[in-house]
């Protein structure tokens, strides 16, 4: 093993961690909500900057070893991908943080109903950026397309969960704040699985060596 | 002139004309709201495959020459952050397809209210994209900075809109749908100019050499 590839190992575990941090952030915000958990919504929002520390480690680190061992072909596009992931990532920490906040809102009001779709989406969407990660580390395209696939299971959650939104508020005026609030937190959870569908799609690029960006029919 | 400067400056050429591609849509999908616009917005929507072919090409390029030219430091560190500037340009056009959609959307029922806010947003959002991306292959800080500084002023706007529409929605339950689906288009907006923001403080790290991503205290 050359000290470069020590040093791409190395790479993909930060990408790991931070993968593992980016999970950890979207479980704890919907049980932050789900259990009306202040304390733990908090520490969502304190531990983002954690997620923040290895976005700018990983970027450093991609263009350290890009300037250094002037890296060809599949490697050069592995890190420069790898810089366009930790973007993604690190927008899903934000959006975890931003469904805490909503979370801390919310706990200050009764409950509106109980949450059944918006732990599914959360359920699906963690799983897809686990699998995408590892694919990437794995250089897997057939995980990545299975994460893909996943997308629109959680667009259709959406769908449901505003559809019943604004039926409520239709019914009860008393509710609009509260569930414009639950509303955003099911686009939080589409926005997050599209970051996970986007570095899922950076995959099947890094192993075709093609970009299969935009040529999916839209969803 | 040496051919990595031409091969540079096409690069930057070609930057600006994405930046230019997505204020086009931008500025046409909120048009295509408040004229009640049905063919411009199909407009937006078809063009964009315009921004993302450039994206693309933009990868490619910037890949091609790291490996070709293997230049060293500032110049390595643009190209590199021009990878993740067309990511945010990207999105950017999605969202202008987003607003495009739901204007098609509300266009079938009849006007809620006039639109006032929401195009002073998208006037604000697209000067931040011009004037980022400027500052981008300018390497102009100030502009940079002056960029990051107007996002308040969008996310002040955006909850305004919000609160107004939890008003109508209040008042008049038969106002839901198109009130949810204004608020929708008000919070595309804020994300587009959150993407300026990235590349604006994407700049920063260019001219400065350091990061100052997440160091700014939350809006």
């Amino acid at each position: 093993m050359t000290v470069f590839d020590d040093e791409l190992q190395k790479l993909k575990e930060k990408l790991l961690r931070m993968g593992s941090l980016v999970e950890d952030a979207i479980k704890n915000s919907v049980t932050s909500l789900v259990e009306r958990d202040n304390a733990l919504a908090q520490r969502v929002i304190d531990n983002d900057r954690l997620v923040n520390t290895l976005d700018v480690e990983i970027d450093e680190e991609s263009i350290r070893l890009i300037a250094l061992r002037q890296p060809m072909a599949s490697d050069l596009r592995f890190i420069t991908m790898a810089m366009k992931i930790t973007t993604d990532m690190e927008r899903m920490g934000d959006l975890a943080v931003n469904i805490a906040e909503r979370a801390m809102e919310l706990n200050t009001e009764p409950v509106l109903k109980p949450y059944i779709d918006i732990p599914k989406m959360r359920e699906i969407a963690q799983g897809m950026i686990r699998d995408a990660l590892n694919a990437f580390v794995k250089k897997d395209k057939k995980l990545a397309v299975d994460v893909i696939m996943r997308d629109d299971k959680v667009d259709d959650l959406k769908h449901d969960v505003l559809q019943e939104l604004a039926f409520f508020m239709t019914q009860d005026p008393t509710t609009v704040s509260r569930a414009m609030r639950v509303s955003f937190v099911a686009q939080y959870l589409e926005r997050f699985a599209d970051h996970a569908t986007n570095i899922a799609e950076m995959v099947i690029y890094l192993v075709e060596g093609k970009i299969i960006r935009h040529t999916l029919p839209p969803a």
